[in-house]
């Protein structure tokens, strides 16, 4: 990040925002989108595919295997909390084992939920019970559009991609790293990408937190954007960051010590054992289930043994491999079910619950929308309350597409107006405006529908509803190829948000120092 | 259809099949697909946007309609059978009103559920309670696919959509004419296409019955499928025929009579209003229900009139439209929610229920999936005994494509493995399995995994999984262009269902009688 480009950041956001600039110009008005919503929750009862009784054979599996198999866990810093805590911790292998009674006590301090407050608090997220948060892709080392085709992650297109996600209100969160910048240094470019996000974005985000040092330094910066100390923040947390169970029963030490480091200073960790049925479980969904379960709670469990009540969320990510080439499938029945059955498991232990919205297809097409919606349906009727990937994910997690982003919104907005409730007041059952259209008339131009017709129904950002004939003349686009289109308008109206100078400056000022102090060394 | 044809029909169910020659050529194990289900449940709850409450009010206010405002009924015959029945008949106008009690006593008498059994009695169909069934598209004037284009509906390409139906156990009734036969005169083409069901598909399928001539030619040609005659079929049902409502308010006669005859033959009739809010509704969600479930109660109400008993079926076909155009919209949250609370309303009087798979996509691309994905899913999850346009449905309901049949069927392949239970045995659950792999290790060649690896995830018929290098050496073909490939392999593996030879004979020569009394008049 240069000087030129940080002086720029800030004055972007002072100057008139380009949006107000051609609204005065008269230049139309814009992409129409779903407001933000405080919370968005889901009315429904969650669906269940897990019977109590089930439920109870899953749970009663996951405590043996903690008690009897056990789970590694590298690095000393991990090991003395578990053997502290009471855990069996062999130190020649790693391998540690935790009772029942030891493993319930400490899941039954996390709470059921919590807030994350962004340095915009009118962004903030609760993560818990019934609410549902949608969150922009995380991770791909690839980006894709159809104008430039498939490239390795940069930065450029790192901020194209979370200004997509401030644009978009359905998306509420940030993924961590929603493209790898692999133009920067590895050791560093955690401090770029939070602080793109703290620039160009005003919402919660994943951080970056495989060790120690990246977790902190990412919470560094959030807390300056907030105006905030450390301490101040870890009563409001506002940081939250991913950990990976190395499936089959590892805990990488770079995952625990993040996992540590960002209980100890009060802020969100999620535990999402990588649980890829048929290579990294058995090929069974029990099995699956029961080793996620397992390796969740015994993540969950370091972070209570650290700061018993740290916010800290149940993660699934059960899908099944193609067994014919080991490669890995998202959007199965297998993996929508484990969506499902993920909940109910979070749900038994009063726990938060993490899911995702994913697909394998490797171009924006109808694959890569079945798939997307079984994971997504899945995840939303499975109580997702933080469901990551859900907009941009292509290729397996290989690749962040901007189309798909697009097309992720449009159904993301879709499945929010499908939780709306029905309303049926005397009004908008209307018997009199039935009663005054004759038998086989039409409604169009009746008082009932000009009152009401404009926000009757979900306006879509990407369907094309028009007839063969003009969507022909029209250039025949398909809907990816209009979301081509949309991604490029939504870079022309999106607006950076207003972020006090000072706070940036200090943003800046920790961010140098910490470059200085790494070098090419582990952060 | 000529009797060369006809001839050429007869032996090829008489032949060796071309699957098993190819077989016998060792030219592979041809496309894998899902096993015909004796019946597919939903083992979830339905999802039920409205409360108890608001069903009250729905109904109440849809009888408030029934009895105050009045439906029109088109035709001596049907206001003869209302006026007979107690309703209040206005000659002049053909206004119907109908009590609260009349109606309530009339919906009581119809069956709850049913089973359709076509000539093959190993096909028959469950249609109520938490029974699925997925039909193929009925109804579109055009055809497409990717090699011959868009195109008038005609018979040669009828074959082949009724072919591919027969072909895919998932999907388990043929829609009403799956692309109209334009190229055949248009007073008798009903019995070409029934004709060409009963040969080329041994399933249930719904029957032209706009008019009482149509409808009876229909079932007398099934009668001869079955070797039965009327009577006995009367007692057990093989048909089944679609009853639109010309929204608002309005019964027309070829549909009354077409009912009317239906139920007199002790054959199954679905009732369902085209309720496009906007447009044949008001613009609101509520009003769009108490339209639709009056008027399909009053089509119910017909057939309990005509006899008591006969199976008859709830239907919904509530979308909004574009207000800016008026075209229609499908796969909406509106239509979404439409689809769960239509089942709510068929639960209430214990009915079964038909709903629909929809899009309004004009090319088989993102949006005709997340429609139909969305449509879908509230139709799986508002229990749709009876779902029409499962497959092929495009442009909403212009065409009849192609490649859609192949992603729907992969769609409800998907969905199917989605609903079938998770076991849980110990040996699933397979904690040994577990124990056997090393942290860090992988599953791939242990014993629990070489004994289920071919059968424990959902094989997918159209989805790749290949990684972005491979794929794009492949051609680089996306879902709908592998949708291409597939339809020619099912035209290439299909088999034709023996068909006894001298029932094929009874059956033209009873369309050839008919053809000739009908000549060029109605039939």
């Amino acid at each position: 990040m240069t000087r030129e480009a940080a002086s720029r950041d800030a004055s972007g956001a002072r100057l008139s925002s380009r949006r107000a600039m051609r609204e005065r110009r008269g230049a139309g008005s814009g992409i129409k989108q779903l407001p933000w919503a405080t919370v968005i929750r889901n009315p429904f009862p969650p669906m269940q595919p897990l019977s109590a009784d089930q439920v109870e054979a899953i749970h009663e599996a996951s405590l043996d295997l903690l008690e009897r198999i056990g789970i590694e866990a590298m690095g000393d810093r991990a090991l003395d909390l578990y053997a502290q805590a009471g855990a069996d911790v062999d130190r020649a292998s790693g391998l540690v084992k935790m009772d029942r009674a030891l493993v319930m006590d400490l899941v039954g301090k996390a709470p059921s939920e919590f807030t994350l407050t962004p340095r915009n608090a009118d962004r903030s997220i609760l993560v818990g019970g019934n609410s549902l948060n949608f969150g922009l892709v995380s991770g791909p080392p690839n980006v894709h559009d159809a104008i430039n085709g498939r490239r390795a992650g940069n930065y450029a297109d790192y901020e194209k991609l979370v200004k997509f996600a401030q644009f978009f209100n359905v998306i509420r969160f940030l993924g961590n790293q929603a493209v790898a910048p692999t133009d920067l240094p590895a050791n560093s470019r955690h401090m770029d990408t939070t602080r793109a996000n703290v620039v160009f974005t005003d919402k919660a985000f994943n951080h970056q937190v495989i060790g120690a040092g990246r977790a902190k330094d990412s919470c560094e910066i959030v807390a300056r954007a907030c105006g905030m100390t450390l301490e101040e923040m870890a009563d409001r947390p506002a940081c939250i960051g991913n950990i990976n169970v190395n499936s089959p029963r590892k805990l990488d030490e770079h995952m625990a010590t993040g996992a540590i480091q960002m209980a100890e200073l009060g802020q969100a960790t999620i535990v999402t054992p990588f649980t890829l049925m048929g290579a990294m479980t058995p090929v069974t969904l029990a099995a699956g289930l029961v080793q996620q379960n397992a390796e969740a709670l015994f993540g969950i469990c370091l972070t209570q043994i650290v700061r018993p009540g740290a916010p800290v969320v149940y993660g699934g990510f059960t899908s099944n491999v193609d067994m014919k080439s080991g490669a890995p499938a998202f959007g199965t029945p297998e993996n929508a079910k484990a969506n499902l059955a993920g909940g109910q498991l979070a749900r038994f232990y009063n726990l938060p619950y993490r899911t995702s919205g994913c697909n394998a297809s490797n171009a924006v097409d109808a694959q890569a929308t079945y798939e997307t919606m079984m994971s997504l349906f899945s995840a939303i009727m499975g109580y997702g309350n933080f469901i990551y990937h859900a907009a941009g994910w292509l290729e397996g997690g290989l690749v962040a597409s901007f189309e798909k982003v697009m097309l992720d919104v449009e159904v993301l907005q879709h499945l929010v107006g499908f939780l709306t409730p029905i309303a049926t007041t005397p009004e908008e059952i209307g018997l009199d405006a039935i009663a005054e259209v004759s038998p086989g008339g039409h409604f169009f131009g009746i008082g009932h529908t000009m009152e009401r017709y404009e926000t009757a129904f979900y306006p879509p950002i990407l369907s094309d509803w028009t007839n063969s004939e003009n969507w022909r003349l029209a250039g025949a686009k398909d809907a990816t190829q209009r979301a081509t289109d949309l991604w490029q308008r939504v870079l022309e109206e999106y607006e950076q948000p207003a972020l006090d100078p000072t706070r940036l400056e200090a943003i800046d000022a920790f961010i140098a120092k910490r470059k200085e102090d790494i070098g090419t060394g582990e952060p």
